[in-house]
């Protein structure tokens, strides 16, 4: 009997009523002859509250001891709807039970409110599959080897499920999720953005880490480590429609070489407006400079993205890199402190208004001349390209924010975005 | 270093600002040079909304399946309220840890939602307390022999207060209530009623199990078994009250022998309406007629609280007892399919308009009388008694229910309970 994973996010489980969907679609698959294990997220809306109401009267300072306490804190809201959940699908005439991540267990480190899954025991989950239960299991959560609840991060409940669905070697995990696939682009930005039927394990990661919120990435690394065949999909279908049909819909995330081989040279285009541009002019071209900058902003804990260093001229360089907005102000202080003095420069340039565009492609590796068809079609519309960044199946551009859905549209339509691919 | 466990009620949780309140009197009481165990209820309102919750999905029937994941659910609220116990203990400056009850673990039987608790682990606890830390556990929940969630029904916070008390064999347990004490009877039915300093342990049991709501009676059952120094009083003092004053405010429920012979005769009266009467008449007067009708009863899984047969006359007798009004249709429905045909009669009676009265006193063991005067006090309000129970130290009487403020204050008057006791 063929083991199916069901991951539904908290929009899908966000009320009674669409709880009760929920169940009524589980029980269809599982009548259908599907061992079923459901990993649902919280109902939308609860997590925020609890950190809400913790963050009323939390200590100015983030602990270890506090971050264990947040951790235990949210992890209720999955195991009030896990447990919701199991509840609908009994009266719906199954026979269910839910686990806390603690209860199955799935094991991870201690590091609260960002852990990493070490190991899932499955089997609890296989002795009830086999007594022809269906089992929910806790998104977002584990426990580490002291008995600590630990979460695993926003989005978290998308790696449960891969885990879940990696461990136990199902057929398929399938993520339900309030839009129906991965689309060339945002839809809200470019109306012609047409659903990719599939898209390959490489271009999902790129896509994830470049802004595309569909997957947390993580799930995605774990899916590609473990080979987990992962189908994104509309839990806003009628739960009623033909499993047949329901099994083909969204989009399916393919590790399969020669499926790669059919596709187009660029599969979507990524964009985000959450980062900021710094640079450093006037920097002493020498050895270790580089190291020199980001050394200390790395000590910082604060992540780079972007990075350039300018041609040298008599013996000066220009260093630009990005960070995220929010650790725009904390970077900049840095950098005054820290840096400037032992370069002996002072020139420090910061601009918040920027935005990444990236176009994402497997076909980019074996196909020349994509980088400058890009750069042709921003040219086209008057866009000053501020940096750029390459890697074997992207290439992503800085530019103001301003431009940002001209550029967009620009790309969807110089790479054919908009037609499907042969 | 003396060891204290306090637990708060939900009332006392109820807001952000209200935990805020009871981690400043916590602190206070650390600082005092106590170790601090604290158990909270979930935040006022929380078990109820999580229960309406599943009680729109739920099936109609209740199994032990359907009831153990509404222990999962439940038990969500205390583990949140908990970790916020926690994090705002932290702002306060003290270090501090929440347990779940499966963490500590607080081990209990299988029947969920009712579960019971069998021992305690408190290792965790004191190796916590060692290092200074202030432990917060979940009240209300435990887990199974096999790793499940269980809990101990409404009110089992105070339950699992008393157990971790007992087995730490702290110095004393303070219930901290939106009431500052047990009272000789309800003040809003008798505005004299007076706060006691103290009550045997024996008078608390039965004034909880006649529908004084200060207490759950399990807590009060394990207060006894274990012999935990317990104090009710008031969680809406102001934090910063001096700490000795705090600490004798309040009732102190005791079991010292030689403080009983202080006692008043009568220390309080209870009542309830929650009950409902059921008469059979004309029953024949053989062996074995009460085991016939309160068998199909019992068997029907109905607790029975009054019960009275009369004095036979020409070979028959009337058969009387009372049970919760929730249980009143389903009672009659049992007598008349299963009790009455095999009965020879169909004289069946119920009066759902009743009430329950009753004093409590210790010294009642000791003094002849008190019933006598008790029923004096009734009959000269012309007030008529249907039914009469007694055991060691009470006086129950069943009434009709629109005499019953009236009785609570004659009776209240007739003992003297607005003066305190020499």
């Amino acid at each position: 009997m063929p083991l199916i994973v069901h991951k539904y996010g908290g929009t899908s489980m966000g009320s009674t009523e669409r709880i009760r969907n929920v169940a009524k679609r589980v029980a269809k698959w599982a009548r259908a002859g599907h061992q079923m294990v459901v990993v649902p997220s919280a109902m939308s809306g609860e997590t925020n509250r609890l950190l809400a109401l913790a963050k009323e009267l939390a200590p100015p300072k983030q602990t270890d001891a506090l971050c264990r306490e947040l951790d235990m804190l949210a992890a209720t809201g999955e195991q009030a709807s896990s447990a919701l959940l199991a509840i609908a699908l009994q009266a719906e005439g199954m026979e269910s039970v839910s686990y806390a991540g603690w209860q199955v267990p799935i094991l991870t480190n201690s590091a609260y409110t960002k852990a990493r899954i070490e190991s899932i025991d499955d089997r609890k989950i296989r002795g009830d599959l086999a007594e022809g239960k269906i089992v929910i299991v806790t998104g977002f959560q584990g426990v580490d080897d002291d008995g600590h609840i630990t979460t695993l991060g926003r989005g978290g409940s998308d790696t449960s499920a891969v885990a879940v669905a990696a461990a136990m070697q199902a057929d398929e995990c399938l993520i339900y999720t309030d839009v129906d696939g991965v689309y060339t682009t945002d839809p809200r930005v470019v109306p012609e953005a047409r659903r990719l039927a599939t898209v390959s394990f490489e271009e999902m990661l790129e896509m994830a880490s470049l802004g595309s919120k569909v997957l947390q990435i993580r799930s995605v690394e774990f899916a590609g480590k473990y080979r987990v065949p992962l189908r994104v999909l509309s839990s806003f279908t009628p739960w009623d429609i033909d499993i047949q049909e329901e099994a083909r819909s969204g989009t399916l995330i393919t590790f399969e070489e020669d499926e790669k081989m059919e596709r187009a040279v660029v599969s979507g285009i990524a964009f985000n407006r959450d980062e900021a541009k710094i640079s450093i002019l006037g920097v002493p071209d020498r050895p270790g400079i580089a190291y020199n900058i980001l050394g200390a902003v790395a000590d910082a804990n604060i992540e780079v993205d972007v990075i350039i260093q300018n041609i040298s001229k008599d013996g000066k360089t220009d260093f630009s890199f990005t960070v995220h907005r929010n650790e725009y102000a904390r970077t900049m202080d840095v950098l005054k402190t820290k840096v400037l003095p032992a370069l002996g420069t002072d020139r420090l340039e910061g601009d918040t208004r920027i935005c990444k565009v990236s176009i994402v492609g497997i076909g980019m590796r074996s196909h020349v001349g994509i980088a400058s068809k890009m750069f042709r079609a921003l040219s086209e519309e008057g866009i000053n390209i501020q940096m750029i960044s390459t890697s074997e199946i992207k290439t992503s551009v800085v530019i103001d924010e301003k431009y940002m859905e001209l550029a967009v549209r620009a790309l969807h339509r110089a790479f054919d975005l908009e037609q499907p691919s042969s």
